[in-house]
């Protein structure tokens, strides 16, 4: 047996209880990881409360990520070695099993706690931005909530292949910290819509949205020709009304709606593998690249660590250590 | 000199006049085509109406599509050469200029009629269905306005490779045009709304969409997952009152919103090489895929022309002979 949080019902943080439930074991493609540490995802918020249920077939114990270390399961990673799991369910728990190709070598300068925030911010980012976007030199991106774990991922993604970055945040330290990272321009969206402001920019090729509904409007009146809108969550809803599909033909824009968790394991390792060979992880050795997080809290703090993702203080990732 | 027709202002068909202007010169890329006949596109209604002005630096002669012979220009092409135009404009004339890449050679068994209205259809059909939407065998295509001649072209290239394909459209005349070319379901959409077929038929992992407005809730309640949703025109309006975003999120969608007179020229000419290359023109020798045509009218009925489209009478293209 092993502890785990376990969400006994739907609903506010009160939910997640720790409780005692069996080790899972690995199929015959997968690997068993003893979990050092697990991080925050907005996705497990919407989760906890009923919204996003996980896939057919996998955990219902939240988590979307952890770093540990191998403890049985595929040849491929030998026993002990220090991994990041990419999951589509089960870290906040003492062991968890996924694909042995959705796990990445920790680079050596990072530890456990570092690493647990990491996969799936930077490989959201580099989806949205790279294997979805397309994104090249000198495009102008507009990357909303920058300040979020992905955002922050995102802008310093941008910045390694040279594209310019313009992001929104809503406070005076996310400002700071975007522009710590790189970040061309940095909009307080408190002081109002972001539109003129990214119009002088020179507008967008790219848009990073995590934001939705409430930005729609301006998100079309900023698109720039053959540019692509990748939406992956709506942080102010979904529900959108007047919207003129003729202003984004104008602009010969591409939409894609994203998220990583329903996909096949054919597109996850894809994206896995195309990010290695990117060499991503590398600039994290080189200390280009940073896994930024906000707060390390033990697994039996879980309830605060969601509290602080609900009022959106943080900046960066939120990491539980179970060990 | 030569004869084209001028549209004296903006407004409904009178405004077309056959007039003089003078022979345009072939620029350094480019080759001069002695037009033999033209083809109506709805683009043109829309051009003539004002709403769809030539992209800065083109003709405003009406026309986005040719057959005929080289009279000049350049080395690629000898003098003579039957030849299709694929315009950005200026093919109801005497004779047209167009990028050396943006012409294609007729195959042989077809009449300079039929070779008229092949490029504008075929490529659009080619772009949405393939290029952008990444079409694979087996998968299901909803085509709407299946007898427009982009959709009729769309269900033999879909046919070609293995597609199964739902179409749409307004007629029983319509319906036998479609099935004739091997459409596997057809749904007359005076008999309501297509919804329940097509979730019958399996729904839609791709959707060629020249509709607009009226079909988009239909539309995103039949996508499937990982389906690509390509919007090339709003035949019933472009402005949407209600949209929910996470409907299209939960099915991880793309969206490609495309014109092709607007593109450059470096997209125009890899969607025309890949065309070639996959081997569509021999499949007009081969009679496997046919340039359906309407009706053939003379230059001077031009008007004539524009009022059989405005009505949605006509089933294929209506062609224009030069000569």
């Amino acid at each position: 047996m092993m502890r785990a949080v376990k969400c006994l019902g739907t609903g506010g943080v009160e939910v997640m209880k720790i409780s005692q439930i069996p080790i899972p074991t690995p199929g015959p493609n997968e690997v068993l990881i003893k979990v050092h540490a697990t991080a925050l995802n907005r996705a497990d918020l919407l989760q906890r409360r009923g919204l996003y249920p996980p896939p057919p077939g996998y955990t219902d114990i939240l988590g979307l990520e952890c770093s540990g270390e191998i403890s049985g399961g595929h040849e491929k990673w030998p026993l002990g070695t220090r991994v990041m799991g990419f999951l589509r369910g089960g870290g906040y728990a003492e062991y968890v099993t996924v694909h042995k190709d959705q796990v990445l070598p920790i680079p050596s300068k990072l530890s456990y706690t570092q690493a647990a925030g990491l996969c799936e911010v930077f490989l959201t980012a580099y989806k949205c931005l790279f294997y979805l976007g397309k994104g090249k030199e000198q495009e102008k991106v507009l990357v909303h909530a920058g300040a979020s774990g992905v955002g922050l991922a995102l802008i310093q993604l941008a910045k390694w292949k040279n594209l310019q970055v313009f992001t929104t945040c809503g406070s005076s330290d996310k400002e700071k910290a975007c522009k710590d990272l790189g970040a061309d321009f940095v909009w307080n969206y408190k002081s109002g819509s972001f539109l003129p402001a990214i119009k002088n920019f020179g507008g967008a090729d790219l848009i990073m949205d995590s934001v939705g509904a409430s930005y729609v409007s301006d998100n079309i009146s900023c698109l720039n020709k053959n540019s692509r809108w990748i939406i992956y969550g709506f942080l102010s809803g979904s529900k959108v009304k007047d919207i003129d599909f003729a202003k984004i033909f104008a602009k010969l824009s591409t939409l894609h709606f994203t998220s990583f968790r329903a996909r096949s394991d054919e597109f996850r390792n894809d994206v896995i593998s195309k990010f290695i060979a990117d060499g991503v992880l590398e600039e994290f050795e080189n200390g280009r690249m940073k896994s930024i997080i906000y707060k390390e809290l033990g697994i039996e703090d879980v309830q605060s660590g969601h509290l602080i993702m609900e009022k959106n203080e943080n900046i960066g990732k939120i990491v539980l250590r179970i060990i």
